[in-house]
């Protein structure tokens, strides 16, 4: 049984600088037996939101003790905090943005810390890159010990994002809004199973009725069980509710874009 | 010297979404002794030609015991079957829709099971990610003893992709199509060195004469021997007939496209 | 303490082709113990300024005796050496076509040696893709026992490329150049704090003028520091002048290019 420290990266740094691979240097040059693994470095440029939902539907995945770093800051160098997020089994380095939205709602126990130890920061006189003078040497140095408390204070008034879906009145259905289009021009919307049981006692997706743009959308199982070249929606593998065209690309063909609003109400 | 089992990565899923991340969390959480290799995530969606390609001129490259996992797959959620391929060297997890096509042509006597041993599998309720139910913790599973035997059945009619060229009447010559088009723009062919050997005795690709849309191309073996800016051809480096443009892009500058025929005759 | 080699990879490959994951699987098969970490395959292709830049704001990051391949390769297979630089901490293995340009300019007593020891090459038909057949198979070898003599002979009059700036008539300022757009749409120039520190006694970019297509630009000590939203200038976090908008894409906003001439004077 390996026992590398896993760290992870999440960024909005693209494919085409190095930016990545000088955060990579500086964790491996702190903790060489840390494991980096790439979780995307194509989050949309300042996009906080798809850096909390990549975050979001991936962080479970990862063995216990995992090190999430995650990099999507437009305010940085300004009052923007540092933070350090540890819940029961995950630990999450990154600004004080939003981008930790799904974890605070998964992990109500979780607990915040404001970065402010600064001999464990790169020596800089920049202000302008924290991934590899805040984050990635944070990162690294909790991956020797997994002791959070020398890092900072705990704080309480920790940004989050408004990304839950709102019931409608007398519970008649829950209207949410398109949060992510993925590579395959899925549009994957805010709506979780957790929603849709608690409010339908549907666990499948099954006789469900999503109204999106004045369609009705018929719901189904999987990606093949869709018949026909239209529009479909589906409970996708991460548990959101999904609007795809078969083998197709959904949102170019129907013009689909983050924002818009979705509704699901019982058959 | 390292023990550690080695996985690939080669898939469709692009670089923006954390889709690949999460496949690299199944495995780490399984085997955090194995150690992944992206090859590529930038396979067109849904390509399984160019997926076949891409593994097909790579994995020789890789350790014996090699673990390639490749994931391009239209038909996720249909009956389309989950696969392991292994050869005398290595392994290879996917599903059964032609993307090993080039590891069956070469490794003639490999074996080939169906995935039927559902607790190997990770437990959800979707049908549509396959990478991350099936083909990663098989392959995470499979690292950990190299015993296949426990994963499924044997089968014979396993699914493969027209990629051959064929032979001119009265052997005149090879007859062949461009199946890739690299970064660079160069048109890679599926006239390989194994062909031109066999019908023309003739190992360097000197002496044939190439045609392409009505072209007689000339054929040099290394890029800087090619004098001027048209379009030549040489056997590249995987052993396959390229066309090409000197420190230019061919396929842009000759609107060069899959799918085009190309023809190989002696000089 | 992990005692794996780290070898880094800086390549114009792309991401969409096998290309990198071949060199991975040839290093590691020659060592199974070599940590192969991706800085960039995005370089633009044969581009071998970004190249020397995307290396020269990246290597010292990484922890004592890394070895840097790095390959943006215009004249593979021509009579363009392949070499090894050793400086005092890192190993570099790539084309001599300039790449290096930054580790000459700041290791002034590195050694540059020809690599001519065909024995450590792999064997192959091609003269078309040194990365797989010299360049991945050296740094290999190389980081097993980081001993470079054996690998071949030093050389002298290895190339450089002209990235410095120049001095203005009477030490009134300093010539530079746009020489990097970054994936935010900075414009990074060649004139480093290094310069700025020599002739002005400066070390925080304050009381700079920068001139830019007759505009002169406000400079600033961090992004979120700028007030508005049109261009302005700091002494980046890799110790360089660049172009920014707040929030923005400098580089469409402004229509600026690499090459465009950039100003520094006291104010």
């Amino acid at each position: 049984m390996s026992l590398s420290p896993i760290i992870t990266l999440t960024t909005d740094f693209g494919y085409s600088d190095p930016f990545a691979g000088i955060i990579k240097g500086v964790i491996i040059g702190i903790n060489p037996d840390a494991e980096i693994i790439d979780i995307t470095h194509g989050i949309r440029k300042f996009d906080t939101k798809q850096a909390a939902l990549a975050i979001g539907i991936c962080y479970k995945h990862f063995p216990r003790h995992t090190i999430h770093v995650v990099v999507a800051d437009p305010g940085v160098g300004s009052e923007r905090r540092p933070i350090l997020v540890a819940t029961e089994d995950y630990y999450f380095v990154g600004p004080d943005n939003g981008v930790f939205t799904v974890i605070y709602r998964e992990n109500r126990s979780c607990k915040v810390l404001h970065l402010t130890a600064g001999h464990y920061f790169m020596r800089s006189r920049s202000r302008t890159f924290h991934g590899r003078d805040i984050f990635a040497p944070v990162a690294a140095w909790l991956s020797k010990s997994l002791i959070t408390s020398k890092f900072g204070e705990a704080i309480t008034d920790f940004v989050t994002l408004p990304l839950n879906p709102s019931l409608m009145p007398d519970n008649a259905g829950i209207e949410g809004e398109i949060i992510y289009i993925d590579h395959f021009g899925n549009a994957i919307s805010n709506i979780s199973t957790e929603e849709i049981e608690t409010l339908f006692k549907n666990r499948q997706g099954r006789n469900l009725i999503i109204a999106y743009k004045g369609l009705n959308i018929p719901c189904v199982r999987f990606y093949s069980e869709a018949a026909g070249k239209g529009l479909f929606a589906l409970i996708n593998s991460m548990d959101y509710l999904e609007l795809f065209v078969p083998e197709g690309d959904a949102s170019s063909e129907f013009n689909i874009r983050t924002g818009d609003p979705v509704k699901a109400r019982p058959a």
